[in-house]
């Protein structure tokens, strides 16, 4: 066995940086014996722990948490890609997908969830009946934000508060999660600078929504972002303007959309964005929900105690999140 | 001197607890032998370093951040503030206020900054008018956000890029950072949770606003969030509806309000936010502007090249920032 020198080490590392990310499927999870949510690799129905993978030969603090990999840059994407690919499962510390807590694959944003309305032509339709006003297709991107504190796990309960709202909707989404800082993004260059995918649940409460004027208070309440299962990198993923996105309640399909009809799609997203305001590594980004949401409908549909949310996007997974009262307070 | 017992250690620190906060301004800056962002206490013209007080008598890490120091909790606050109080400044490192760079109090937030848009009467009419709407009162908080990426120092300068937007425009405001983390603050409850206040000049970019149609956009821009000089405690503040705002241009008079106008006092505007949704220690709240905006006059005014904005709010301090395009764009 040859030795390789530090100069072919370098070549390797700077052909990897170029793949820009290695196809790979990323989770935080924790189990019972180890509650805090941690990095993992999921391949097939196991999830390989990155720290367990790291600890070897990683030179350095390994990554604890996506958003830690996610920043460390391309080299270290490149470097756990490797050792996965590298090392047998049974090898490391990996359990099997039944066994433990699926996380948010980023449990706490650094800044809120930045959204997009009415990206969707039938989706802005809908919404105008409803408020009985002409439909129109935004001219520009009309962006909004969803606080950090709304973030859940994809199999986590939503718990709404009738107190609060009554109108609680449904509103599946494509994430974009960035890999690469910047401003100015050219749309050229705008996918370039997701590291991965990810399954958003862009739930809101459209009383607060309606009755506050801006969108941030009714897409804000605590819960009422489940993401997941899992982030798909880039490389893995493919053409983001090809994929399909489903909502079912209770079994029943009430979206069914696919990507291709985005009226702003992600590149022109990150491109308008990013005009004078910087994106960051670990930005999370909601493209837009297809029609079919419960205001949109006649009559209306808002979700009730019990409700069973299944959400997914092709080639991501899909999340399962049950509507819960908090406890003593029943609707 | 007689020696405190564990008893009588813990009974004093009880009592500074109840205390809420003990009167402090607070300031982050910086030096040119130490470009490091970090905590001062703020006396007068003179700012002592918070680590250098700690360093002799603090047990663990002394916060050295303001948002470390919030989330350390009252206890933490009342024992910096107890040492400042005992301690003579030229027994630390200490510095002249002309000496330091002011950095913003929290120089990078852990959300977005939390906004509320039409809280003063005669702005919600001059906003309405420029429009060509009728003015109406929000039955209900106009809530939206502005990136954490948009927040700079109290003189810094405001970069716009005339590429991006034309119609840049000021708006001066009480800002409360939260202090205690909670859910469904009663309004009787909710100034308990601010720790102290400090001046914001919420920049921003009325054509993006307006074509946007959700505020998030036009308010996001980078350096178009001002903040400081320094952060008030709550007790040395005072009543946060009887302090009067002042913006200047240029030196002229644009905006002079006072906060008993508001249409949602402070405690109501915690009360609201609340309601549903998690609001954290440190989190940043600012309140609303009054009226005398630049696109709210006859015609519109907006900011150029060189203006100088200068913002205060009574109690805390005067902020003065310049308005710069970046190099190579010239308007």
């Amino acid at each position: 066995m040859s030795v390789p020198t530090i100069a072919s080490v370098k070549i390797r590392e700077t052909i990897q940086t170029f793949q820009h990310t290695t196809p790979m499927r990323y989770a935080t999870y924790s189990t019972k014996h180890n509650p805090t949510p941690r990095l993992g690799i999921v391949s097939g129905d196991r999830v390989t722990d990155a720290a367990a993978l790291a600890a070897s030969s990683w030179q350095g603090e390994a990554p604890s948490s996506l958003l830690a990999l996610i920043t460390a840059g391309p080299k270290a994407w490149a470097r756990l890609a490797n050792l996965a690919s590298r090392t047998p499962s049974s090898d490391v510390e990996s359990h099997a997908a039944m066994d433990i807590r699926w996380h948010a694959p980023i449990p706490r944003p650094s800044k809120n969830v930045a959204c997009i309305g009415k990206n969707w032509a039938e989706h802005a339709r809908e919404i105008a009946k409803s408020l009985g006003q002409e439909p129109t297709i935004p001219k520009f991107p009309v962006f909004f934000t969803k606080a950090p504190t709304t973030v859940v796990g994809p199999f986590d309960d939503v718990v709404w508060d009738p107190a609060v709202t009554q109108q609680v909707d449904w509103e599946v989404e494509l994430a974009a999660i960035l890999g690469r800082t910047g401003r100015n993004i050219a749309r050229g260059d705008a996918l370039d600078h997701v590291f991965g995918y990810t399954v958003l649940n862009d739930v809101t409460a459209r009383d607060l929504q309606r009755s506050h004027q801006q969108f941030y208070k009714g897409k804000s309440l605590d819960t009422f972002c489940p993401m997941g299962p899992v982030v798909v990198t880039a490389d893995e993923f493919g053409d983001p303007q090809a994929k399909s996105l489903t909502c079912r309640v209770n079994g029943v399909v009430k979206q069914q959309g696919v990507t291709g009809d985005m009226i702003y799609p992600v590149d022109a997203i990150i491109e308008s964005l990013s005009l004078g305001m910087t994106l960051e590594a670990g930005d999370i980004i909601a493209t837009g929900t297809p029609d079919g949401v419960g205001f949109g409908r006649t009559p209306p549909e808002f979700l009730a105690d019990g409700d069973v949310l299944e959400t997914a996007v092709e080639g991501i997974g899909m999340m399962r999140n049950i509507m819960r009262a908090p406890t003593g307070r029943r609707p």
